[in-house]
């Protein structure tokens, strides 16, 4: 890992200069664009934008701004997204299956995205053996072998909260690196492995604390 | 608003010791609970804990730690949970659905939960008049009228991202305070509405950062 010590807020906003650079890649007539505009399109601060690109190199030219197409190539190489990277969802019930519909819609269509969803994992018979969107339904008992199998290293867990962590640490074993986490409770992963959560529930407790008049 | 100026950081520490709680209060042999234990629970510092719960009052005894229901009963409060909060989903596509259904699956059995999805929009006159899971589906044209006379505070756009700032507008003219934007794209809201992103798409990019070996 080339640049070990780069703050998780720095990464966290690399995606979105990268989908503002994705837009502007298929406009013929702009070919470069400057950290302020970059930063209002990506609603970060045009210092900001300057600072968090210079951790991974020199990309723009005093002046001039960044070429986009170049910036856009960069900033897939730094995010891993020019070479395809696979993903297992566990759990086929309504949130899993919904968001493996969502993602085979939205990233097989989108070069820009290389994510690609190639198993679910579920523990019901009637489920197991069946496709969602063309993405194969196996056995949760058959994980571990079928995600190194399938060379898979992002996974998401969209399973009850008390098969969570027993879900991660399956996982976990067999070789995945990243884990969406849909299920809300709090798991723990050993260090090398990284966790996203996606709890709505706290964003939505979040908010109504907003509705005080 | 009494506690305006209360960093966002803070309050979205709060539904993590909420759910901490919530879970403590059944068990009838916890009544009181240190800042240490409740931070290791919740993934936070012991005395970020304390304080956290400082901006909002003296909840806990030196030596003693937090009455646990007391505590439960005063975040709940903070947090706009003690009574109730109508939600609508906007786009009862393949993900609006699943939310839906979740949503209804989730908070309906869970009393410390006061969100209660009532209704979802949609224009396609084929699920118009339908209902999922009992929450009725009405036409995105009567959005406005809905809102008003359900008395709904808080919505989740999950349409196109073509459709999300309109739909954000439509839902800000209605009086909604709060959303929680599933759309892979930026909106803007007027000062006073509060805004969350629930964008699955750039945590996996961000994810993919960290496969890098």
């Amino acid at each position: 890992m080339r640049w070990k010590k780069i703050s998780d807020a720095v990464i966290r906003r690399l995606p979105l200069y990268l989908r503002v650079l994705d837009e502007l890649a298929n406009d013929p007539n702009t070919q470069l664009i400057s950290s302020q505009d970059l930063g209002v399109r990506a609603g970060v601060g045009p210092a900001l934008v300057r600072k968090d690109l210079a951790w991974f190199g020199e990309f723009g030219k005093q002046g001039v701004g960044y070429e986009v197409k170049f910036l856009r190539d960069e900033l897939r190489r730094i995010l891993n997204l020019d070479s395809e990277i696979k993903i297992a969802i566990v759990g086929a019930g309504s949130l899993g299956a919904a968001f493996a519909r969502y993602a085979h819609k939205r990233y097989a269509d989108d070069s820009s995205f290389n994510l690609n969803v190639v198993a679910l994992f579920d523990n019901d018979p009637g489920k197991v053996g069946t496709e969602i969107d063309g993405i194969p339904v196996y056995s949760a008992n058959e994980m571990q072998e079928r995600v190194r199998e399938l060379q898979i290293h992002m996974a998401i867990i969209a399973v009850p909260s008390e098969q969570a962590q027993t879900t991660a640490d399956r996982l976990v074993a067999a070789g995945v690196k990243a884990i969406l986490n849909f299920a809300p409770v709090k798991i723990n992963v050993p260090e090398g492995v990284h966790l996203a959560s996606a709890d709505l529930s706290l964003e939505l407790q979040r908010l109504a604390y907003y509705l005080r008049d």
